[in-house]
């Protein structure tokens, strides 16, 4: 095992002795705020018998990239090869691998995979609560498994020529009609919105008012249009983000740059709804004090989904009397998600490939320049941004 | 209609002409603060085709009449006559007038009524949002009806000799086997603790935290315990209520007069849970900041039903990343209550009529003492009083 | 008041004296199988307060007319006036009248209305079973309403000149954008179908399979469609039917009268949903022997709605090992219809008013042609059969 | 690996070598009809890692066994060792082992364990679905795994001295309060009756009726009124089966030997009921008539769960006009049962450990009795009988 490269250089080594070796480059994040770009050469005899070898096709660099950078997130195991969410074609596999619909996979098929490796299905959080998304087993590629760059194994994030899937990793084939970049236009927010709208419960012409228009709140409300929601009006900035928005076939954006006031925000959706305000309300902001705003566009009795608070910003105040006992609405927080939103996201996609997803992916970058990616997001430049290892 | 009495004489009148009069004594709160003894003379041929007066048997002195006498509550019209649940018998109705069930009434029934006069049934709020106990029309007799002291029509509230229940009252009979004292001992908070049992979905086994040991929270815990709850903790105060908790076979209780820190309640809380915390947790308290205690006692993916924030006691800081979001939790206001409330109560209280329930109706006030009730309502001293017309 | 026609004759008459008259024309069904043109001066004087009289623009002619006109409903009052869902201008209105929204009407007004005029709103069922479908108070214009074609009172059915909406009728104006003809391609099977769709529950990406292709099975395709439905699959007959199924964007449907087994319908479905089969499952065909066949069509821990079924077709044997306990499938019969479906009907067809609508309405007919259209229905040479009187 | 006994013979072997080896005795279903008992002694060596091997303490033969001896299911591995449920002591264990609380299990443990070794956690089924209890690698200790007597990983089943536990078996440790033979009182019918609660959710004072009075129904019975039914009605037979179904508290019977008519039967539901029938009736009879006579006592929107149609006993006439749809009732099929319905199973046996559970299970069978203790369970002369291995 070697590391024959350095953070200039990004060819790709040759294989030597048929398939037993590839030269991988990857991305390490080393701690909070060092990314290194990173070459060695990996022996596939290493493998586990059930686990996949894949080519990477696209990977994503989103918001929880940007808060692994800052050092934000809980228990990270630094280094890691961060991306968590990525598209491959099988390279190799070690005997018999079949993807969640029992068909064996084959080298070649573009694949995506479940970024959560493994929920126990032991304990009593999965087996009793019935919360998997809270299983303290809970490992996601990416995010919490430490790189070792130089075992075949330790490739667990997507900023990487090659990523290792573990034995029981779910894979998905991509259907031959969505196209990679398509697929990553959702990328991880897609399943964070489908498990929101499992907690919505949206009804035919219901009114939806989704606070935030980043990939998540962009996401939730398309998939709310597209779940029979009468109305759908987003709260969010800066106006580019709500002309993507717009794109999508919804109608009504208020730009929170411009009604800066809650209270004339509230008036304004009073009068879009007739008075009536939100059956359901989605917070997707990351801003604590967007849930007593989102309390207050509800209907008296409707349903509000806090699904945008993934780090501690603080806290918020609320009235208690006028937002949560006299309204008499249901609030439920939104954590993570499993695999059945993951894999009815591969199928959304499919089928509304036609929609303008070329508006969110508007830019691919090289892995030497995943700290530019990084900024890109950071800054709302982008909704998000893809890497393509070997470009 | 004449005004014979004065706030020293509470002496009953005479009845002239047959049926054709009635002498009244009442209390009318004149306003925020002002409570008058009234006495009148009325004459029940201004009862309207289909209504029903009542002679009343027992009232309740609640909570909601501490809020009225301090001027807590929006939109009163004082004048009233207080007192939202009584029981009484039938002294008069005018043509036919039936139960819930279809039974018509006859003269001497014991029976008790639905305090919500109207709700109109022909809204929006009503019939597409079905938030009834968020119609706009609601009327609740002994806090949202004038008192017109003059006119039987205006006996609208159970603090009186006799109460005037108008057309569509909803009347349920006392079943023979539920003395009033018993179901007065439920009263107004036994509809409010049957909804908030409702929101709570309790599953056989749950382990079930109140917070509150007043009328609701007492009631909520005795509720869940025979919902099928595998432990109920309950947390308030003072030690004599908890005791009287106690008496109802709730082994597990928190006095936050002892244990003063709400750290110290969830690690309590922890501990008597195996630190499985509460699968349901119902906060009937009327105080903003249990609200962010009670939702660090929800475990991952735990209701929180918040039942007794019925005024403005002010804000409640609370931090989303932790307490809603990354909790899964769901939070669900609870307003009012519908007639499907009250009709279980009066099941409920007769199949468990045997519980201890003298222990929270200990005390009965003439309808002179009633300022002495509302004080020792307020003092905590009592549970509830009750109101005995003509002692 | 005076019958001045003959069935022969169908031009109005004049109003003399004001607004104070109106000439009448209606088909009363008199019994079983016996319809008659009556025409009738009618007094406005009669017109109770908070009443509407409405100049009908159209009328629907219905599955439910056909039940009538062969008397297999049961309790119906004959001689009544048909058709139990239009649309009409306000003509008259007595004392202040509001719309469900609260807003008052006025003369003009492009209005149509619930046609359940009572439920009772104080009986068990509709206070503490909350089954307002199934109060026994319900009364229907069109189907349980006895016609008085000499009293203005008595015009309580669509085929008719001029139809009463008594006090509290829930009245709807029409959206501007949406043109009556419209909206009655919806009509009755509408808010039935919205019934269905709550009753299903249907989730981004399911698989629905809608048994029958009669206006309720086309509009709960559609709905399903505009609820998030991944896919729906049509089962039903005759071609030129499923025709206008797939107009309204709808790719999958299976002929039964080309795929005559059911054995073979279960290999079809099996094969178009990869071996998944229904997540939802709506039957709308009024045949007993669907139910078995929809059961088979049900993945495990599916849904199964059964909406069809409104008059008594005889029994179906059914394996409840296989199909029920098995399958773990929850099945839900579907009653009816109350306000909340019909206003979400308006709804829906104010904003999905491009679709082929024209499809389903094609035939417009005059009053004395009602039994041509009743035949017409009858016979599945059309969705629907409209009336338009006057012409 | 040697079989040292033959049937006539029950004496234990003894150990040699310290703890490398256990005499073991065992009973084995060969086939359809066919049971043998088998003793052999048995290599611990070959236990797996995270494996445990339990000295047995009680066996339950239940309703499965006789259909097991019968032949009734599909795909049964014969030769099997018969029984799926059972209580033992940790004998030995390999490596960590936990119970599922994460405590780890020591020698002379008192455990039980769920009989479903395999879900697979990796299919559409278990992931998208979410039907664990239908997912195809399901496979059951005791019904579903060849036995190999020969082998201590053979122990597969609980009709034997000791009991193999594969390594990821969810292992509960049994509460210091509550005696094997009590929880054993529960047994199999115990998941399987609170999967049915679940399925159920029944609220606080509903009227409760359960069809059928074997070990599911009486056990569906006793759990309906601790989940706060206000009345339980239990259909059922013979008499002394009843009897113990009164003994738990259930005052209302209806044995089908005496009212042998279900209209006769409808009309006694009736009247208990005062005309409202079962918000929730439960079938627990395993015959397909029941399932029609069961939707006839279901109130309108009622729920009905169907739980006893485990094997196929052919057909049922249903109509499903007056029996589903104006019924606007829910039915639900329920099949098998979860880790979390056999966790719960275990709190609330702890729990009413105070309730007459010897008046179910009244005698312990000794393994050469096998088949005497089947025969008396299909007689219905038990509820269900023990095996003391042993004895």
């Amino acid at each position: 095992m070697e590391n024959r490269g350095d953070i200039e250089s990004g060819d790709l080594g040759e294989m030597e002795n048929g398939d037993q070796w590839v030269n991988n480059e990857c991305v390490i994040m080393l701690a909070k705020g060092e990314l290194k770009l990173h070459r060695s050469r990996l022996q596939l005899s290493q493998m586990e018998e059930g686990s996949v070898l894949l080519r990477t096709e696209l990977a994503e660099v989103c918001g929880t990239d940007v808060h692994l950078m800052h050092g934000r997130l809980d228990l990270v195991p630094y280094p890691i090869i961060p991306g968590h969410v990525g598209v491959g074609r099988i390279h190799a596999s070690v005997g018999s691998v079949r993807d969640v619909s029992g068909v064996p996979v084959k080298k070649g098929d573009m694949v995506t995979f479940l970024d959560v490796l493994d929920t126990c299905n032991s304990c009593i959080t999965c087996l009793v609560d019935k919360q998997t998304t809270r299983c303290p087993e809970r490992r996601v590629i990416g995010i919490s498994c430490p790189a070792n760059g130089g075992d075949v194994k330790g490739l667990l994030g997507c900023w990487s020529s090659f990523i290792y899937l573990p034995p029981k990793t779910k894979i998905i084939r991509l259907p031959i009609a969505l196209p990679p970049i398509v697929f990553m236009a959702g990328g991880c927010g897609l399943p964070t919105a489908l498990h929101a709208m499992d907690r919505a419960c949206i009804k035919l012409m219901d009114r939806v008012i989704v606070q935030g228009s980043g990939p998540v709140g962009l996401l939730a409300a398309i998939l709310a249009l597209h779940s029979g929601a009468g109305q759908v009006i987003v709260i969010g900035a800066p106006a580019h983000r709500l002309n993507v928005v717009k794109a999508f076939g919804i109608d009504w954006t208020v730009n929170i740059q411009e009604i800066t006031d809650p209270s004339d925000r509230l008036r304004m959706v009073t009068d879009l709804t007739e008075g009536r305000l939100g059956d359901v309300v989605i917070e997707a902001t990351g801003r604590p004090e967007a849930v007593a705003e989102g309390l207050a566009l509800c209907r008296n009795g409707g349903t509000y989904v806090v699904v945008g608070q993934y780090t501690d910003n603080g806290d918020v105040s609320i009235n208690p009397h006028h937002l949560i006992n006299r309204k008499h609405v249901v609030m439920k927080g939104c954590w993570g998600s499993d695999f059945s939103h993951f894999h009815r996201g591969v199928q959304f996609m499919a089928k509304y490939s036609h929609l303008p997803w070329h508006q969110v992916v508007s830019t691919v970058f090289s892995l030497k320049d995943a700290s530019k990616a990084l900024s890109c997001v950071e800054n709302l430049e982008l909704f998000k941004a893809l890497i393509k290892p070997g470009t």
